[in-house]
């Protein structure tokens, strides 16, 4: 529990079955900064907070089951119908409460079912809920994904934190959704820029199917108290620590995954060559369908290192998987590969990509592609 | 039959059954002029050819089973090896003989099983043996892939041309072969130029997975006769009708897939902002899943758009599927799901995404997502 915060979850009915809505109460204003999806297609609860988000905050209404997204100004247009209902529910000011949402892409929300559900959600609030509200964000997660963690700075403070990933079979696109409460005080000047570099060192640095949602947001509260500003190193690296759980067990709960693939690209000229070449390892479907197979397939590995478009000397690269050495200066060393893929049928594999060209590194997390990723995306929505 | 070329196509050993080793023979020598793969990592043969290709050639020899990549400066003294032991059987002056290989990447050829195939490879050469080369290059092709064609210049001439594409469950990595033979006389000078430029409207305007092959090789050979420039134009218009066929075997044929899709962006600012969203629609794995599963889902289709790196105003796109618009401004028109599913369930499908903002366009081929492309790229190798 955080003092001053109440969380609710309720089935309202967007879905067929479930929890779909969660709400968020602030009993005073709170500070918020977002991360939203680079996709130039964003969903309206994006463009809907954006606008309102400069200020301080009351509340936070989370939806799944619909994504609110392609929705055109109707779908912008429904959020201030809700916002003014709970608003009065809630008996605090206008504009004071964001939205997120995640489901089907294209579909308007369901505004008079939610409407209706509100006041039931109203009287679910209780600080001790937070496990409703995180319930309700989930989709078809295999596992609840939350983080809670102390720290003492000038007096003890609390984080937590609740993320949704992509393991939706119904909805039609998977969308991040992560948010996280404290009541520690910094202003949002302070935190602005510091809370993006975490973001980069952290959700920007999975991929399970290199697919950016429209509806993808990360949301971080924070109190609005006289700053503890000797705490901050301690509370970035608090919030570094949730956000990389949380960012993990995202790639964890992937779509059909079997495994997390950590590729580490070491030895680069330059950090943005290590990232490309990262990033198109980590969305090789050739490589990941191998990692499936546990199959020690190196060739794959540079060949996608190969496709980055920046500069790579083969004859310089060597690769290890599971820390042993398969490849020393583009070619092979000879290997047991029966033992190998034993080491790799595990549910964490290591990558490691040294391109012995310079001292700059860059490392990601993704999943391996499986049958279950074709089943769950091929089938019908209906 | 092309006049003075000859072909053969034999089971060398190198893989464990079915045809691997393939032989063009020119009675006289031929212009060459070639398109290799972009990737950084190469494999033997194209740096090979690369220090060849500047000269008229009088032989290409290609192998399946063995990409012979990633094998350092040995795997390309292997291919000095088999030039002279060929250069020799074919009674001609050495350096004159290319070669191209598809398979496992990292493993050398096996020069000495290849080597002792040679006789037997050189008595098989015959006017009318293109069947035999054909089939040799192909991996787990599901269907052989050549072009017959002829046109009227000065005089009759012929363009025969062989490839294989990406359905290979053995070997480690789809490679894309094409060999383009004709007995039309025209100056590497003078074709260079729009060799490329048909190479661009043709073999890069498809994708199956997204990978690039460290070994793709597209070649052309020409006569060495007086040339028939007048006839120019027309063996463009009939070359670009080739390549365009054999491209589009490629990925008809493509691993796992069951359908063909054209995508077409329309109404782009710039053709280069087309090619990016066209290129990033046909990677998609969420797409492509869909495509396999029949379902309309042109939330993914717009995503994977806005997702491109490039201008979106997501407000004014339209979105077409077989015909019939589903999409208009950025939103839904309503529509028949499941008589939409029904016309999706084809061998060719067609996404128009109109972008309404200007007029530039660009297309691409590419397949669909399937249990199959999972299956055949997860096997182990033994």
């Amino acid at each position: 529990m955080i003092k001053g915060i109440q969380f609710a979850g309720i089935a309202s009915g967007i879905k067929p079955s479930g929890l779909d809505l969660g709400l968020v109460f602030f009993e005073e204003e709170v500070n918020v900064l977002s991360l939203y999806t680079k996709n130039r297609v964003k969903a309206a609860h994006i463009l809907y907070n954006r606008k309102i988000e400069r200020g301080p905050v009351r509340a936070l209404l989370v939806n799944s089951g619909c994504a609110n997204a392609c929705t055109g100004k109707e779908g912008i247009e429904d959020l201030y119908i809700i916002s003014r209902e709970l608003s009065s529910l809630l008996g605090i000011g206008e504009g004071k409460i964001l939205f997120a949402s995640t489901g089907v892409i294209g579909k308007r929300l369901p505004v008079s079912t939610i409407v209706k559900a509100l006041p039931i959600l109203v009287k679910d609030l209780k600080g001790s809920h937070f496990d409703h509200f995180a319930q309700a964000i989930m989709t078809t997660d295999t596992f609840k994904k939350t983080v809670d963690d102390t720290f003492q700075g000038k007096k003890r403070y609390r984080i937590m934190a609740a993320a949704k990933g992509a393991g939706m079979i119904n909805p039609l696109f998977a969308t991040m959704l992560s948010f996280i409460f404290t009541d520690y005080s910094i202003s949002p000047k302070n935190m602005e820029r510091p809370f993006t570099l975490l973001g980069k060192e952290t959700f920007e640095r999975i991929s399970v199917d290199g697919e950016c949602s429209t509806n993808d947001s990360v949301m971080l509260f924070t109190k609005r108290d006289e700053e503890d500003i000797e705490a901050l190193p301690l509370f970035k690296e608090r919030l570094l620590s949730a956000m990389k759980e949380l960012s993990l067990m995202i790639v964890r709960d992937g779509e059909g995954a079997t495994k997390t693939i950590h590729i580490k690209v070491e030895g680069a000229k330059k950090k943005g060559y290590a990232e490309r070449i990262a990033r198109r390892i980590a969305v090789s479907p050739l490589t990941k369908t191998a990692f499936f197979g546990c199959d020690p397939n190196w060739g794959r590995i540079i060949a996608a290192a190969g496709d980055a478009g920046v500069p790579l000397q083969p004859g310089k690269v060597d690769i290890s998987l599971q820390g042993e050495v398969i490849v020393k200066g583009g070619v092979e060393v000879p290997f047991d590969e029966q033992a190998m893929k034993r080491k790799m049928n595990k549910r964490e594999v290591e990558v490691v990509v040294n391109l012995n060209d310079g001292k700059a590194s860059f490392d990601i997390y993704t999943s391996d592609l499986t049958f279950d990723y074709v089943k769950i995306n091929a089938s019908y929505r209906s």
